[in-house]
C-alpha cells in the first residue's frame, strides 16, 4: 500500500515537472542577414494582422537580440541605449503555452508563467517593462520598441507597437512588482 | 539728404535679409547605402566626442529622413510610428549658425532663430520635441532617437542620447510654447 502511494506520488510530480515550462536557449544572432538598413527604415510600418505561423527559432533568437540583447560581449553592453546605462527595460516574451523573461547574458527565455495572456492575436507578443522612473522608463522603452520595429521591417515580420494593454492581468501573469511598469507591448508575427 | 537716409536703411536692410537664415533643402534619401540592418544593430554604442567637421549635406539629408522622415508618402506616414498617429515629434537642428525645424513634407530645414545652443561641441544637434502627454511623449522620443542611434551605427558617425540639457535656453531659442516638452538631445558627428 505504501509503496503503490508513494509510486503514485511519484508519477504525479514527474508528470507536473514534465508539464512546466523549461528555458529555452536561444541561438547567437545571424550577423549575415543581408536586409539594408535604408529598407529597414523604408518598409517601417505599423501591422495589425498576422499569420497563426510561429516564428522560426532564428527569428525569435535574432528579435530578441535586436530588442535589447548584448553587442559588445566584453562590456556586456546593449543594441538599446538606456539612461545612465541602467539597462531597465526586460523584455517578457508571451507565447500561447506560457510567458517568459528574456535573459540577454545566457541568450535564454527564462520561463515565468504558463497564462496566455498575449494582447493580440500574434503568435508572440513582446511586453517592455521597466522599473526606471516615469518619463525616463518611457524613454528606454521607445528605444527598445524602435529597435523591435525596424528588426521586423527588415526580417519580414509584421508588427505594431502599442500602449494599451490589460496592465492588471499581465502584472500578475508576469510576477511584477509594484516598482515595475508596463509601458509597450509589440504583438509579432509573420504577415497574413 | 532724405535720398541719402533712404539708401543707407536700404542698405542695412539688404544686408540684414543676407545675414538672415534661409530655409536648406534637403536631398531625397540615398536608399542605397549597402550597410545591414544586422550591422547597424551590432555596431551601436554611444560616443561622447566628435570631429569638427561638418556632416556631408547627404548625411545629414539621410539622418533627418531616418530619424523621422516620410517613408510611404502617399499616406504621409513616418520612418518612427507615433501614439496613434499623431507624429508629434518635432526634430530641431542646432548648427553653429542657428537653429532649425526639420520639415519632412518638404524636405527642409525651416530657419527658427541664429543662437548657437549646442549642447555639446558636435557640429550638429538634433533636439526631440514633443506637445503630447508626457509618457506617451516619451516613447515617441525614444523611438525617433533610435532612429538616430541606428542610422548613425550604419553611417559611421558618432552620437550619444542624451535626456540632459538646458532646458530654459533652448525653450527660449527655439521658440517653444508651454505644451511643447523637450525630450532628449542628440549631438551628431563624424568619429574624432
Amino acid at each position: 500500500m505504501k509503496r503503490s502511494v508513494f509510486l503514485m506520488l511519484f508519477f504525479v510530480a514527474v508528470s507536473c515537472a514534465a508539464q512546466e515550462l523549461k528555458p529555452i536557449k536561444l541561438n547567437a544572432p545571424d550577423l549575415k542577414r543581408t536586409v539594408t538598413l535604408m529598407n529597414a527604415f523604408s518598409n517601417r510600418k505599423s501591422t495589425r494582422t498576422f499569420s497563426d505561423k510561429m516564428l522560426s527559432h532564428q527569428d525569435l533568437s535574432d528579435l530578441l537580440w535586436a530588442a535589447n540583447g548584448i553587442n559588445r560581449p566584453k562590456e556586456g553592453k546593449r543594441t538599446a541605449p538606456s539612461a545612465r546605462n541602467k539597462q531597465d527595460i526586460k523584455v517578457y516574451v508571451c507565447m500561447a503555452e506560457g510567458n517568459y523573461l528574456y535573459n540577454a547574458s545566457t541568450s535564454t527565455l527564462d520561463p515565468i508563467s504558463k497564462d496566455d495572456v498575449r494582447p493580440m492575436k500574434a503568435p508572440i507578443c513582446l511586453i517592455l517593462v521597466s522599473d526606471n522612473n516615469e518619463s525616463w522608463g518611457a524613454l528606454d522603452a521607445g528605444i527598445v520598441s524602435q529597435n523591435i520595429s525596424l528588426f521586423c521591417s527588415g526580417a519580414d515580420l509584421a508588427t505594431v507597437c502599442r500602449a494599451s494593454m490589460n496592465k492588471e492581468e499581465l502584472k500578475k501573469a508576469l510576477n511584477l512588482t509594484d516598482k515595475q511598469t508596463l509601458y509597450l507591448n509589440h504583438p509579432v508575427g509573420y504577415f497574413k
